[in-house]
């Protein structure tokens, strides 16, 4: 009896991750080919997927079928696990909630956009003020008397908690900091210098998705105004994009989503289709694209063969020699946009946005007082004024759509990728002759074997555990840091 | 109350509308850019959408509103005519049957696949009776008492019978064997000579899509290996291929595809995300795919502007002038194929298949027995054997995917296009001026006002009456190509 409702709960999941996979789709398309005049249309499309999803995960049999259900071994049971946390979430909120939740953020992404494009931060501060009002009554509602933001934070990271980030937090700003403002205390560094033929970018960038173990028969590269992975299973695919005068934002931006690709297509087959059948949380998603791109793709050992195939594909690219382009590739430079921070401030941004939002939803800063908060703060950690609000507290999507708690994961995926690149290259000594021949393989076949074939099987705390043989701390990912930086900027 | 009840079935039905517009969507993305290893995992997912779509359509709360409805208008009535349409046939056929002729659809579209492919009939013929068998089954089911062909046409000719169509077949049969004979009594004309660039190909086709009406803001044409035009609406997107000895292919693909799109297009906004915001049936829809391609497309006016456009893109095409190349686009030629069969022939493909597929559900062909029954009427109408089983009953997909009661309105198309293109020219006595100069606006904006606008808001036999004064007969069609072939091919 428990065995049939195992098997019987199993088939209903496998036909929800069916049609979310096709809702995933449908935003691949909206993002890379639909035509513009069918945006509207399209809205229309995504709410019908939406609610037919929802109806889904809040199914009373869902609820009969875990009651009854008997996992037959672990992974049965992890099965179990999140299929119990993905019915218990979708249940604790309202249906009005969630709806008026769905309309509110769709409008707010427009109005978001538009007051982005004006640099005018009152134009957005009504709409945000609705949507922090909704996400605490829905974070609220998950908490069931817990911590609201934890509530929030844990869709995007399970079993994470604002305090232990905090405390993350803490123990990495100083050092930062200080790697900040010995680089940016001279003048800075040059970019690169050039035209860039776009057809030569992607052509390069291919070759490099490929390189690291990006599966094409499986997957597809197009670009995109924003680049972002998509899909699960035998599906995953990729965007990216080119600037005329910077050929590392098309290479780096791939090498990241190729990272994020790989996770997924590196997921055992057996899980394919099944709640565990994808990335456990956006943390962990994160130390793989974030591994792939920074301590693999910006390595001295891998900057060596990277130099060569730009001289090859482009010619003359304005770099003295290769230390120049190591120097080049890694600088650290002064900006408003955490998109195109470099390693070290990257965090800093993060950290920013993360007390913020935090304060937002605890009620401590009023969404009026959002824009000089932020001013005040980015003043603060990074010594100059922000310019303008598109600049400033306008950059970024994630509130606008109800992202809150979504951002902390961005560091704490740093977090992640330095304990697994340290665990790395203790498992693979040689691994800088094998990146030096432009051969990431054995990165990428342990980070297989050790992170990405597991899938959601166990939690994101425990998949770095397993991998590093400790569990997460940010002392790693600092002394990387250090060490390279260091040698980048001597004091 | 009655209103409510029609209100509320609307709103249902629009979501409803909205998923099958995803489903589409999924199928274009299949046959367009899906990586191919995502075969298996794609089914699967259309698996579980047409799971949700099915679920839908037999929901008995829209047989309760359906009861309750009353219609605000006639508008209303027809959308209610529609949904109780969808709503029996849908629920006349036994969930169990449905379950198993999907899958057996989808597994006999293999075997067919690689049986012609070995170009070995006795490959498919096992799995084809058991798609036969089904059908009757199902066609029984729609029946409920009356003919079961006609039940299977129902679905795609809303209102045919198979008797009318015989009798208009009857009719049409010997005036096109009299043509045929004429035109294929003496020596071949030959095709285009010359190697075109697919590039330029596909800049021309783009180009004649956007002459004949296509809004590329609502669209987009990509190549694919099969021509086809999917989706309603603010999302019609179109397919087309290029082969580089003859770019005729390309471009009339295009222009065929264009006038499916351009009905879909160019229905009436208020109907869109209704049951009547897509085109009525096949046969209208082909009527217009048919007449963009052929009256219009192939006219002595429009070849004279294709002609120079030719020219201009590809140079010498290896036609010594203009009444060449116009009786090279419409020479009538020898061959197996019905998709690269001429004007004339086209139909006579048809009808071959309508009678044989007949006798298959009729139970007095046995599929044993299909191919000699398939050579030996093509020999008889055509005049000479079928080389090769790939060549002959295994050249269409349709039978394998349980497509019976399709083929015939593929003809019943051509007889509404003969019908609108007589109307037409009373209606825009100086079209080929226009066409002439490459511009057929007077044409598509006289077609889209006569038919395209209202949908599936009329009956298929209705939408030809309305715009032509007079229902839908053989005799415009059989004139027309009696006076273009006429004069091609001179007695």
């Amino acid at each position: 009896m428990s065995g049939r409702a195992f098997d019987e709960l199993l088939a209903y999941q496998r036909e929800t991750e069916a049609l979310a996979q096709v809702a995933g789709r449908l935003s691949w398309d909206q993002e890379t080919v639909m035509p513009r005049g069918a945006a509207a249309q399209r809205a229309e499309e995504m709410g019908a997927m939406e609610a037919v999803l929802h109806a889904r995960r809040t199914d009373p049999r869902v609820g009969d079928w875990l009651a009854a259900a008997e996992a037959p071994d672990d992974r049965g049971a992890a099965q179990l696990r999140l299929i119990r946390r993905d019915h218990a979430r979708a249940c604790a909120v309202p249906a009005d909630l969630a709806t008026a939740l769905a309309r509110l953020t769709s409008r707010a992404q427009g109005v978001w956009a538009e007051a982005r494009e004006m640099s005018d931060f009152s134009l957005f501060a009504p709409v945000l003020d609705e949507v922090v009002r909704l996400k605490r009554e829905e974070g609220a509602a998950l908490a069931r008397g817990g911590d609201v933001y934890d509530a929030l934070l844990d869709g995007f990271e399970p079993g994470a908690t604002a305090a232990e980030l905090q405390a993350m937090f803490d123990e990495m700003r100083p050092r930062l900091v200080a790697l900040r403002l010995r680089a940016l205390d001279g003048p800075e560094r040059a970019a690169v210098q050039g035209r860039f033929d776009a057809a030569e970018q992607m052509r390069l960038a291919r070759e490099m998705a490929e390189r690291f173990g990006y599966d094409f028969t499986r997957g597809r590269v197009d670009q995109a105004v924003h680049p972002f992975s998509s899909g699960s299973g035998d599906d995953v695919r990729i965007t990216t994009r080119t600037a005329p005068d910077d050929p590392f934002n098309c290479l780096y931006s791939t090498i990241h989503e190729v990272g994020h690709a790989c996770y997924e297509q590196g997921i055992d087959r057996a899980l394919h289709m099944t709640p565990a059948g994808h990335g456990v949380s956006m943390g962990v998603h994160e130390s793989q694209s974030r591994i792939y791109e920074n301590q693999l793709g910006r390595s001295r050992a891998f900057c060596h063969f990277l130099y060569g195939r730009m001289r090859d594909t482009f010619g003359e690219i304005g770099v003295a020699d290769e230390e120049a382009f190591y120097a080049t590739v890694n600088r650290l430079h002064r900006g408003y946009i955490r998109t195109e921070a470099d390693e070290v401030q990257y965090n800093l941004h993060v950290m920013l946005r993360f007390d913020l939002e935090r304060a937002l939803i605890a009620g401590d800063l009023q969404v009026a007082d959002l824009e000089a908060a932020w001013n005040d703060r980015f003043a603060d950690d990074f010594g100059y004024p922000v310019d303008r609000a598109a600049n400033g507290v306008l950059q970024d999507v994630h509130w606008s759509v109800g992202l809150f708690g979504y951002f902390p994961t961005y560091a704490l995926g740093n977090v992640y990728a330095g304990c697994l690149h340290a665990a790395l290259r203790r498992a693979v000594p040689d691994l800088d002759a094998h990146l030096a021949e432009g051969e990431p393989g054995a990165a990428t076949a342990w980070l297989r074997e050790n992170v990405q074939r597991h899938g959601g099987l166990y939690a994101p705390r425990e998949v770095i555990a397993r991998a590093c043989g400790a569990g997460p701390t940010a002392g790693p990912l600092l002394d990387y840091l250090d060490g390279k930086f260091g040698a980048l900027y001597p004091a």
